[in-house]
């Protein structure tokens, strides 16, 4: 049932405006591209209003944040909202620093976001306060393994409850989550954390597929978590003697380009709860 | 008779200082080098003359403009002038934002620039002053086919007169106009439009070329021209079942660090207007 | 012996804080994540000493420094240096400008770097105050060859007695020094001169292999270049016809990903002098 939004995602060429870190900024783009979305970058508070409204949908992305992209962040959100786009957040680094705690926190206070989505770290700290995140990855203990989803779900759920936005927690299994109910995607490969960006690539991908489908945004980011999980499976696969994590980074967004409704129907791996 | 071009830049090793948007700033120094061209970014206002001054060419790309690199952009213009520099520009977005326009108009009556290059939307909306963008892809109807290929001539060659520099519009049919006379290259793939800076890289190697043939800006630019589209076409034509946009992204940069004159002159695809 | 290097970085995951360039800051991180270790990147004023302070190591690399950027510098630098971490400087395009001079000058009257490291051109000016480099490339006979090697040789151990660094010189030989002590490595291909970032890489390498063997700072530096020296050969092995410097880059990263000790220890050319 969730191909449909592939299929629609990749027809639509909805236009993102991202304000994204400049680690990945490049896969970013081109990972959007590989899903039928274009991407525009963009961070100047002189002009994120008018960017943000020429767009269909906004990815806020806090990895490398400034004062200066913190104020466009804010402008863009608002103007967002005013114009009910869907607007995604990557908290990347929550609890990493107190400007990062900060910034989140306030984003979410003056901003309504549809999906939210981090690593189980991240999502934990920015539900319970409490920080236990390794810089940009997951802490020991938050790799979203079978014992603990059931902890991973409940902070999903609170989270979800206390901001109405999808929530999305990704690790071994990734977890989406809107109010008190929950799809578990058990489809992606670990050599995702082998190469920087493939959280940041997820979200946007998220806010490609929820603005190509804006009827239904929490099954739409189902989609886009089994359509990630799908590529990382799939790049792996293809991977040589040779191939590391480099090849890897490559053959993630090629698999985005190429993915077919019939590969993803047969891949997609997913149970609601 | 262009591949005389690719020659010179090839051997002549110039130092390119780039002032470029950060989502495609890598892969505009590596299409540099694969050029023979060694390129330098530096955006602070403290340095950007020094550098300017030891360099050879300027490239000014507006894609993630900000105050500060307005600024920058300004002063490095400015001294290029002064030394007889080439200058490029890539008005990337143009007609996406105020910011954006304003900033092109300034920096076009403070600038002489050598080449202008943008898609068929940037350089319509730069001379008429109407804008059709979308983000910063060109508009539907903008795609530079050959039923409206006599309108773009006109607004290349408006726009020429106008500025005293080589004007580019990139599409379908790429058109190279300087003052009356145009040239219409008909390499390239559309492939092309699936990555994030194929127009941004064209800009800098334009750059390298115009800078390592100072004698004949027009040809030299055509020439840049040229080496972009069949690099588009190699690098679609090596393009195997599981690549994709990620892949090909490679493949075009690889293409114009192995194009010789042979296949330049085999596969170059032009005329004059 | 210095294969044992390798195997600890491989193993330790430690996270390395970078304030580096907004050109190779990608690659950083990938070349970071395939050595073992785990980049983060923040440059803000009001997080980097947050950031430093969660982390092991910090990579400060001037390539595209602004009056932002070089104030997060000083102030993770310090932080560092409180905590005793090992820090890392890559004086990219030392001699290209004055606000570089003055940083990199500053920056070492503040900091106390553990490692040092540049092309021939920037660690000479460095040293003697008297800049040749053409631009972010080492100047034409500053190429680390064979007949010059003695007198890289004594800047380097000139730079390392006066402050108290690991210093390196990379070049067609590399040459790593600790005061009076120097080693030779002759590993690594030119090829590695066509893309951007061997450079910033390299030395994220350094500060990965230092972060991860802090007993013996001098020698693992040595490790590192060797290990990126390999990397290179083994990239340029794996290229075909139609592969150029963009596939190159993929591959090198790819290789050490890949490295194992037993490559390592068969293809290390490494000499003391």
């Amino acid at each position: 049932m969730f191909e449909k939004y592939l299929i629609e995602t990749k027809k639509n060429n909805v236009l993102i405006h991202n304000i994204t870190n400049y680690v990945t900024v490049n896969d970013v783009a081109n990972i959007l591209l590989a899903s039928g979305a274009s991407p525009i970058m963009a961070d100047d508070i002189g002009e994120v209003e008018d960017i943000t409204s020429i767009c269909q949908g906004l990815y806020l992305n806090v990895g490398t944040l400034n004062k200066r992209t913190i104020e466009a962040m804010k402008l863009s959100g608002k103007k967002s909202n005013e114009l009910n786009h869907p607007v995604i957040l990557d908290p990347v680094g929550m609890g990493a620093s107190n400007l990062r705690n900060n910034t989140v926190k306030e984003l979410l206070s003056t901003i309504n976001f549809t999906v939210i989505r981090g690593n189980v770290s991240e999502i934990k700290c920015l539900e319970t306060g409490v920080g236990a995140a390794r810089g940009v990855d997951s802490a020991e203990g938050d790799d979203g393994g079978e014992d603990k989803i059931d902890s991973v779900i409940k902070v999903t759920q609170d989270l979800s409850n206390k901001t109405n936005a999808v929530v999305v927690a990704t690790g071994i299994i990734d977890v989406i989550t809107y109010k008190d109910n929950s799809y578990l995607v058990y489809n992606g490969h670990k050599k995702m954390s082998s190469i920087t960006g493939s959280g940041c690539m997820l979200s946007a991908l998220i806010a490609a597929f929820v603005t190509s489908n804006q009827e239904n945004y929490f099954e739409a980011t189902v989609a886009a978590v089994i359509a990630m999980g799908i590529a990382g499976e799939i790049a792996f696969e293809r991977m040589t003697e040779k191939d590391g994590n480099a090849s890897y980074r490559t053959y993630l967004i090629d698999a985005i380009d190429n993915l077919t409704k019939e590969v993803f129907k047969e891949r997609a791996k997913v149970e609601s709860r």
